[in-house]
């Protein structure tokens, strides 16, 4: 079984943005099974796209292709479709009103330039798309399945999760594929390589494989099997094996992150939790607070990015200010216990460093961090020295992922 | 002339990984002057490598090829590359003499894996790698110039800046490419592209196309001279004119964001502002110290997730919120401006609102969000009512977006 993805846009072509939906829709074809041996990009134009569903059509059983869907002149992938099947175009009056009716949802009329998106070639059929105006398409071109998705990722993704998915398991057949991910934080990709080297034999069943992505350390295990049931039994026996290797360095799994992780912890013995951010800059919270339900144990946070505010909002005295400078210890701690006083929390999360580019002095590089987790107990410190390689960027996210990360050993 | 790359590796065509080096190496291109309006991934396979590589050469003048140099048995590209030209690998003395020192420089001694690297087809040369093992390979295959570059990023930027970019230079001689783009918010794509489509006729020159991203709708222009300046003056033409078209929906070029934006527009009158946040839990905060340097104008914000905390730090009237509502005009007018009087900014911006899933009644739907703006004037207040349809995560992007575009208004 070949499957194939083609990606559509000048903005790919012309290095503007990277092309997240071809690892989002590979990742979701290797899960169900299907390796997308080639993959193609091509530019907004006629001659590139029709060209490239003729080649893949012919070697490929699966054809998913994303973008130039939208309303503008330069959406030409339903004129590259067309093509490519040797037929013209028709006016769909069904996706027409599909069209219109979502408009209305918004209180909206569609534009003339929508009507192109009610376009698709005789034979083919188009979509519904619940999240957006662009119907996709699909089609059957050279006895290949063709399916062509919007560009916006949530609107590819949820038509792929709809209608995409079931046609990969049609195709798959009865051999299943069964994937587990586990997600670390705290260690190196090749630190837990190493620990890992005996799963990581390429000829072995369930193919493990690890790979790094802000800080994260995600294990994937990919079980072959003749059912399903087979298949996740192989998975989940090397999961158990690797979450007793690694012990808490891997702190979930799947659709887990670090925030929904300490969620789950706090919901679960009660607590609340506040935060006290300076160089992260609100970053913290908006982490806790991306998980829904987050109210039930997040109270509330400060973004104390000037001095006065430190003082005045949590009580961290002007003189210790001064005298350590705003990032030290001392104010972190301060931070977070003025944090816990002031919101009346179980646990409070204080942070300050130096994010970059600016701010540094010899003593304090960029990527100093403070990060201080407050109880009734003592306060955790953590002092960071997040390397000099790492952008503004990521030297924020990676000391939120601590904070949490600290706050998470803790409620273990 | 055509520009092709080719990305060589299992870890792509799984969708392990996320493909940054076509994006870089694209850029680089365009930047250049040639689109590389092909671009194909392939696995770790020789018969694929090789076909990929037969057909980039027939069509291209200049074919990029990253990933597939290791020392192991899956990094295959050296044989595809032996195929497709239709000769042997030979062994090169000269680069298995570099190999060595730079092992040496590492105080260590290459294995016998790393021979494999010293082989490259009979008319092709090695290229050396300043800064790992593996060294890159050049070669003409069907008269195409064809560039073979590690897949780590910073070996194979490093080589492409030394031995490709002169080529990519020889190759365009006069004909240059000048590429800008503009960011709008506030229309929709399809709103832009009507409004722009005498600019979006793809025989023109320059090319202008639209792409949204997450509420951002940008406008790309890329033109095409005999001279760097002529291609830059045509570029510059058509910003001017989009820019008179569409006013102040464009709000920046390039890498600008709405938050550094709004940024320079706060240093430039000298004014400062801090944030009071509810839904967006600390989003709004985070975007505007995602920008070097805000410490200039940010004060500081507060993420009064709970009512108690919008009552406590920001003095929203308790006996507001029961009457109204948490998500209510009102608090949010309270919260804005409670906010602005603590914090002692020029502005400050409040949001509250129900982000879902969960948080909806009978008259208050997700999506439903309030933002002000208070000032010394009286407060901006903007009821937005975003679509059904977007995630919790979507909502709070474009909340934020759309306060930071409030103010940005207001400043203008």
């Amino acid at each position: 079984m070949q499957a194939e993805i083609i990606s559509i846009g000048n903005e790919l072509t012309s290095g503007a943005i990277v092309n997240t939906n071809a690892r989002w829709l590979a990742d979701q074809l290797s899960q169900g099974g299907l390796i997308a041996s080639t993959q193609v990009t091509v530019g907004d134009d006629r001659v590139y796209i029709e060209a490239a569903i003729r080649t893949a059509a012919k070697r490929s059983d699966l054809v998913v292709i994303t973008g130039g869907l939208g309303p503008t002149a330069d959406d030409l992938t339903r004129e590259g479709l067309a093509a490519a099947m040797d037929q013209p175009l028709e006016f769909h009056d069904d996706s027409w009103r599909q069209i219109e009716n979502y408009f209305a949802q918004l209180g909206r009329t569609p534009g003339d330039s929508n009507r192109r998106q009610a376009m698709c070639p005789r034979t083919a059929r188009l979509i519904p798309n619940s999240c957006g105006t662009a119907p996709g398409i699909h089609a059957v071109v050279h006895e290949a399945a063709v399916f062509v998705l919007p560009g916006v990722p949530r609107e590819m993704r949820a038509m792929f999760e709809r209608d995409v998915d079931p046609e990969v398991s049609r195709l798959t057949g009865e051999r299943a594929v069964v994937m587990r991910t586990l997600h670390c934080f705290g260690a190196g990709e090749a630190n837990i390589g190493e620990q890992l080297s005996t799963f990581m034999d390429p000829a072995r069943n369930p193919q493990v494989g690890t790979c790094a992505e802000e800080g994260v350390i995600s294990i994937r295990i990919c079980a072959q099997g003749d059912s399903r049931d087979e298949a996740a039994a192989l998975a989940d026996s090397d999961a158990i094996a690797i979450r007793n290797l690694l012990g808490p360095l891997v702190f979930g799994e799947d659709d887990d992150t670090l925030a929904s992780v300490v969620g789950r912890l706090l919901i679960d013995c009660g607590a609340t939790v506040s935060t006290a951010e300076s160089c992260t800059g609100g970053l913290l919270a908006a982490a806790l607070t991306d998980v829904a339900g987050s109210s039930a144990y997040f109270q509330g946070g400060f973004v104390t990015y000037a001095n006065e505010a430190k003082t005045q909002v949590l009580d961290v005295p002007a003189a210790l200010i001064v005298d350590k400078g705003a990032v030290s210890r001392e104010v972190a701690v301060a931070m977070a216990e003025g944090c816990r006083r002031v919101s009346e929390t179980d646990y409070a999360l204080g942070i300050t460093g130096i994010a970059g580019p600016g701010g540094a002095t010899a003593d304090k590089p960029v990527g100093l961090v403070y990060i201080v987790l407050a109880s009734n107990a003592e306060p955790t410190v953590r002092e960071c020295r997040f390397p000099s390689h790492l952008s503004r960027r990521a030297v924020r996210d990676r000391a939120c992922k601590t904070a949490l990360n600290m706050l998470r050993k803790l409620l273990l």
